[in-house]
């Protein structure tokens, strides 16, 4: 029987499994199959959730627990990864800064902080790293990143020259920025940031009126915060002489991203692209018989970025075919074809609960993995 | 492209589509990846319910309604099948005498009878069949057959010279059994009984002891039922010459399978090879590239005659691969593969409740056809 090469590059399946142990799971069905096959890990994300576990797992990387301050200003414990070869950090807003840090009745849109964030990315220079990858997402906060900023050293004065507090809310009242204390570090560090939004800073597709409303602001407040962020961004172009209102993306997490790219050298990029890159998907793909990737749910909006459509673009662009599984098949998947997803099929053996079916994930993608191999052994007779 | 033929055999899935309309939905998947593809339907079944659709369906034949007597003796309706060359006829003994007639406060195992079999026997007989294949399973009745033979023109009288009355709990009472009013043409028409169990009439294992509790006897009454048809059975023995309560399967639907043997010229076979015969499978999947087949519910039970089983055994003489699906994966199927089950996919496509599921089954057997049938292209590729 021929030798396959079985590439294997899910995502997580939320709730259920890392990117790894899906991996596992794959391999564990396919081997059933192919005992004599080679199998190639490749932990995948798209810069949300699950982006550092993965990126570490792919690479032989390690995982740091830090204590930093929450969106709401208390402490809460957050990480970062670092992968194998010790030269990039990979960080994730939610971690520091993310809305599972708030409950329902204290969302805070006002004063929460990204202050965390950018104990995050302090923390990470001081591992001595080289690159910072930065997956923003999730976020419980509207501040345009001045906290993050003010982590790193940069001073926000009102008109009577005192500090601001916390939170976009007070940005109404910036009147000067002083960024004399910035970490120098962060000139010598080339900062990725995964951002899958277009969405400006201001205005009625921007921050405070898309995404405001999720983090708990009233219809005044996303007034008053769209103001303030707007103020911020002048302040910004008059001082530092950067207009960033308006990039696209800069309206992501709550303006973080505008933030990032007033006081960083960063990068904004789809986040399935830098996965990809730090990855090395293409270089596994090469000589490969069948790719495998996956979701915990695929629809529509797999085609817009998720890690399916991203992995579908390398092995497509390498003749690789690609074979999806996932928990939760949704509709609208016909649009994945032409992409260079082969065939989707769901894991769910039978009605059941999805509490259920998050603990029984490994048992299903084996199982599914396995007559999927059964079906490619018996076509290639 | 190669043309393909695929020929598909599935069960129905029951509570959601017959055989046929499974069939429909397989076809309308695979063909979006084989437009050129030939389809050859073979509606399947194994005996049991929906065995009279799937073979009116296969071979072009009439579905004729009829109002019988239900097993408590009041009117039901009922129906049977003719083939398509009209030559035999299809009876499921449930149509007339089964469990689903019955309210589970009204069960009445010591009265219950299965006259209304014996009268869509007649009625079969009248149409001027030549076979009659009747599958027996889903009774609501504990009566020998007794039922059934006295609507063909036997009677039983107890020791008064009195016709006993409906049901097994009478046969006690049995003294002599007149078979002088039998219906003379029974003896011309070839009976085919599909009969999956191999239970004898009485005993530990027989049809009182096993099958009375689910149609609602309790201790004492399954003693009285298995002390009633053992006596019947030594009548039988007596004035008839045929020794039936330990044949296998004699103990089916509540000794109908011993009133059948008694009574009738018939031959006891598991249904799914009546089936099998019926449709001529085997000639159909000369020259097939695929079988496709299905069921419901596959699990560990299906190797005992369901018939994705009865399909696999078909296919695999033949040199043909079989893919089966499902609603429904349950433990043990790998003890299928050997059998002949080339891969088997679930049709569920998310985590969802029953009802809805069984609502969606032909969107579902169509999304899970075209996903295989691109695998099956990719694969051969």
């Amino acid at each position: 029987m021929k030798k396959y090469t079985f590439v294997l590059a899910p995502d997580s399946f939320k709730e259920s499994l890392t990117a790894k142990e899906v991996c596992i799971a794959m391999e564990s069905g396919l081997k059933a199959v192919f005992p004599d096959a080679t199998f190639i890990h490749v932990p995948m994300a798209d810069g949300g959730e699950g982006t550092t576990q993965s990126l570490i797992d792919a690479t032989g990387g390690t995982l740091h627990p830090l204590i930093v301050t929450g969106p709401l200003g208390t402490p809460v414990e957050a990480c970062f990864g670092i992968t194998g070869n010790g030269r990039t950090a990979i960080i994730e807003m939610a971690s520091a800064s993310g809305i599972q840090h708030t409950r329902r009745e204290n969302r805070s849109p006002l004063s929460a902080t990204t202050y965390g964030t950018g104990e995050l990315i302090r923390a990470c220079l001081d591992k001595g790293v080289s690159e910072i990858i930065l997956g923003i997402g999730g976020s419980a906060t509207n501040d345009g990143g001045a906290g993050m900023a003010r982590a790193l050293g940069v001073c926000f004065y009102d008109a009577q020259d005192t500090l601001l507090p916390e939170g976009g809310g007070a940005l109404s009242r910036l009147k000067r920025i002083d960024i004399s204390g910035l970490d120098p570090r962060l000139a010598a560090v080339n900062i990725q940031i995964a951002c899958d939004v277009t969405n400006p800073l201001c205005g009625g597709s921007g921050a405070s009126a898309i995404f405001g409303p999720q983090k708990g602001a009233t219809p005044e407040m996303v007034t008053r915060l769209d103001e303030s962020l707007r103020h911020y961004a002048d302040v910004i172009s008059r001082q530092l002489g950067k207009n960033v209102a308006d990039i696209p993306g800069s309206g992501a997490a709550g303006g973080l991203g505008a933030g990032l790219l007033a006081f960083t050298g960063c990068t904004l990029r789809p986040g399935i692209d830098i996965v990809l890159q730090y990855s090395q998907l293409d270089q596994k793909l090469i000589g490969a018989d069948y790719c495998f990737t996956g979701e915990g749910r695929i629809d529509h909006q797999t085609a817009f970025g998720k890690t399916p459509f991203g992995v579908a673009k390398a092995a497509k662009a390498a003749g690789i075919p690609v074979i999806a599984i996932t928990g939760s098949i949704g509709e609208g998947t016909e649009a994945l074809y032409p992409q260079g997803i082969g065939a989707i099929f769901s894991i769910v053996p039978q009605a059941d609960s999805l509490p259920h079916l998050l603990r029984k994930g490994a048992v299903n993608i084996t199982q599914t993995c396995e007559n999927v191999g059964r079906l490619i052994k018996l076509a290639a007779q």
